[in-house]
């Protein structure tokens, strides 16, 4: 398939990633991260992400958020999400069932939920009836796309921290949201005071790597039994690494997630006269949502790959990836007129 | 380091597979298995494995064990494993944790158990304060090195069938079985009623993956989302794909295990007549244990990386891999010749 | 204390179960269930339930939701419920933690979900990144007192059939309904479809016990190992069965539940010219819901026991007992008159 | 059944703690715990064990061992057992289940470990592949009815506090160590440094009802949600509690327990001449066990109720209780000796 708009992780490996991989094998190297790839990348990733910062390597997104709120709740525990958050609806109940805890969904406005809206549900505490909160989860750029403000996630982990919670952000994608905002991860995850992230890869141009990354000491202290329960300790780690590091160490990851931001944006303006795409979410990252009727989508997928995000609405959506051309764009949009 | 001993997965990828995973980073493929590679990969699995194979790609051999196993169990039931097993000593408990169900450990001989002490916890059946016995996991080969003939397998397959359970082996290393046993895995794994093996790559010379086969329909129904909720299910699993078939299309398996099978009977031959080195164990497929004078011991060590299995009796293991040379295991030789 | 109105769990036993308790302690009886009093108890909810009713006896109504939950599902399955649920509010996350599976609450008008509310659900099948739907657990009576027509219940049964799936109701005060409508259980239970019903007797007038009721053999076929890895297995079980077998042999359980039905129906009436005291749900049992000013609230509590509902509305919640007398109905209601 | 000696749980009530649940069912009383027998049954629980033992009511014995360790432990724990110790032989695997850790058998010498064989498993801290060990769990008295010194259990709760760990006491007929011992339970159990303790009542003459007992307030602090999660919270608590205190307000517990040892005792004497009947362990508590031939067995069996404890050496198990009579052993002896 020469493109795909279906997601973001139906391209593949980005040549710098693929050739960092090849670098690494060569020789042995001890097993399970006790490999000079993982000390170089955990480095690596202390100087992006702060000292504070103790990162750990893992295979896939559902594996890091699941590890990560493992670590953060108690079975007595609830974690609340946006009711559109991957992990309540896309990891086919994973979380529950790896933390023995409750999920509680909160509703959410383009895929953001506010300080009232999770005040909301901060309650019962003491009362042994109910599930005890006191992890909320976010996703940064959210499931739409969108972005919270270094400030508002600030707001969020304050709240959670006032009521002797935590704050995770699933980042699958959180290199876009550096690039869209303009700011070193830094800025607005580990000074806002978030507690877990999920450090995507995969999705931004690794061949395969995600990495949980915690920002105290306490909660990564026997984090690695967690991993390795939780069957997401690689022997050959040196493999997920020497990715990362190059991913990393010179702004790889946000000259690529810039060029699946930009991709997105040009779509949006390519799209704008054209009146029977209403553009529905606001394009902060590399993602256009739409509404279109169904003929046209019917149509559009014969020679598109892309997903219906509601059936009900009719609602689409368009993932640019880091390897998406403008004249893939080109060629889509011409589709779309030529169909209308 | 340019050589080690300490495990096969401290060595890289092959050649061969490095160049199947280049080959197919390319062009845009659908996620989650959708691809075309892994459309490949199952039937190249079921042309080696039998029709009735039914293939699952992961992660990791933990993955692959504790997966395997959750789809054979239920929470009250109960595993039969040897006391040295992978899933009983090396996997954080994660077999009990994703199965909640309970492990039980059986004396073994040479890391094989017989029917007979199978047989004596064949019990309870129908007695609810007893975990209900169902799965006998077994490694083929096993953590020593060892081997199972096809007629064991059988035995012990059809006392589980006989007792209405199932039989499920660990083979991460199942090619060095296949290589050593001069039989197509299909031979004694397929045809002796196996009910599910996790089969190994990683260890073998892959870069990352391990499978999942089920030989029953009604085991591989769920499965997929049982992986899913496992966190084992690979966005771009294209890159596992390609590595397998390319792995298992043309024998290149037996290949790497057959070299790394006569590096390990090459060391061994070469260390007979050196009488403070003694063989402990048959050496059956790409690993030799032996007991050594700590003194020896600590002087290898600065040299070499291995591991001592056991501390009690001085037992230490050195596990040759695809890529260990003839030179590596003579200047091995020559060093403990030159330390005594 | 004299009276409460904060539970049907705040009286004590009624005396016929109290007799039944102590006649049941009486010489030796063969522990967990295989005793004299059990087979009696057995045949007495058969009788009551029809023959294809399948009693198992538990200590809670949470440990007979959670269990009949686990034999009904397998972890990468949903449960559906009202999102007041008991389940889903009140358990402290036990429904989650013991199956392994994932809840998901739906919107309830008076406590009652429609067809169309969990059609709406019913989605996502074969898709292996969502939960696949499998039960509905409603209550019956609801939490708030209200209750399914034998036809809405027979509505939801058939759709969840239709989609492979299974209708679960709590019925921890399932007695009152019977009273209510008028009918025996069987008729709007066991003819209606249900597959499993919580049967609740503690709420009732029993000292303690409650009973998980299959009516499909397969789902009964292992319940004796999930009770007891589930620690609801009680070894003095004649103690509860006596309870039951008094209860339901001749009508007792109708008898009590008819009472606090007629207390709450009592309440209601005699607060109907209290323009004060506004009653918000329809009076179908034995509970009262009210929105009372904070005032009222908070100089009632002074004198009487009960609790708020929900504290931004000010509902509170008056619940009528098997032993509540029209004396503490008319002292109630004196004291609202006297405060106002 | 006139006398059993199966199980001192073949027993019902002793007339004292019937008539403490009589004496409970009257007025009104909150609900799961906030009642006023439960804050007095608390208070004489630490007028016996001690004013640092914070006790929590559990419905059974299972309940209170596997929520107790599920408090003591995180999921890549394992915990520490003698073989046959009823957590790991009679419960279903609930505990892997509840608490998701490892059970690891240490082999037992009249159901007794030692420090030297917990010492042997007490290894592996830090190494990720493996359960990090947490907690010793011992049975007082042991599964065999023998009994460990007060010195005994201090050396071994000091072996785990060296080893940052717990050690749990599964005390279900703690109350007959305490009369074998001539001592307050406080000084065998609190006294020696034990971390947390299952109290039994059911088979000492409790209707129903056991207890979880923690030194240190840190392991109770969550323990509420712990137990309501584990569906081990009594909405009627007042009636488990009454219980308790009769039983302990006293010392009713040492008088029932004593008489069920002196039983034992008598049994084990009137034997003693009886050249085809080898009693087998130490008779410390309530119990005797013999190896008779199994056509004594047979024939015993037609007339008298108990259990054969080990099919293949043809051990059985004799339980008295504290209803137990003489006069139920003499004819138990009289129908041996008519038998051979």
């Amino acid at each position: 398939m020469k493109h795909s708009f279906g997601s973001d992780n139906h391209s593949g490996a980005a040549p710098e990633i693929m050739q960092a991989i090849i670098d690494a094998n060569r020789e042995f190297q001890v097993a399970y991260g006790e490999d000079e790839y993982t000390t170089a990348a955990i480095k690596t990733f202390k100087k992006v992400m702060g000292e504070e910062a103790i990162p750990f390597f893992v295979f896939n997104g559902t594996g890091a958020n699941i590890l990560a709120l493992k670590a953060l709740t108690k079975s007595y525990n609830s974690i609340l999400c946006p009711e559109n958050a991957h992990i309540n609806v896309d990891e086919c109940g994973a979380p529950e069932n790896i933390t023995g805890a409750k999920l509680i969904p909160l509703p959410a406005n383009n895929g953001k939920v506010s300080p009232a809206q999770v005040k909301r549900e901060l309650k019962g505490f003491g009362f042994q009836h109910h599930s005890q909160p006191k992890v909320l989860s976010i996703s940064q750029p959210t499931e739409l796309g969108t972005l919270y403000t270094p400030g508002e996630i600030k707001e969020l982990a304050d709240l959670m921290h006032a009521h002797n919670g935590y704050l995770h952000v699933d980042g699958s994608r959180i290199s876009n949201a550096a690039a869209s905002l303009g700011l070193p991860i830094k800025k607005f995850i580990t000074d806002q005071g978030v507690d877990a992230l999920s450090f995507g890869g995969t999705k931004n141009g690794l061949l395969i790597g995600e990495a949980v990354i915690f920002f105290r000491e306490e909660l990564a202290e026997n984090f690695q039994y967690i991993r390795k329960q939780g069957a997401q300790l690689f022997s050959k780690n040196r493999f997920i690494a020497a990715q990362f590091d190059a991913f990393l160490k010179d702004g790889l990851n946000i000259r690529l997630a810039s060029h699946s931001n930009a991709m997105a944006k040009y779509l949006q303006s390519e799209l704008k006269d054209i009146k029977d795409v209403i553009i529905t979410r606001p394009v902060e990252t590399n993602v256009v949502f739409a509404r279109i009727s169904n003929e046209l989508c019917e149509k559009l997928m014969k020679k598109h790959y892309f997903y219906v995000w509601d059936e009900e609405s009719g609602e689409v959506r368009w993932m640019c990836s880091f390897n998406t051309t403008k004249e893939d764009i080109d060629n889509f949009v011409q589709d779309i007129k030529s169909i209308l």
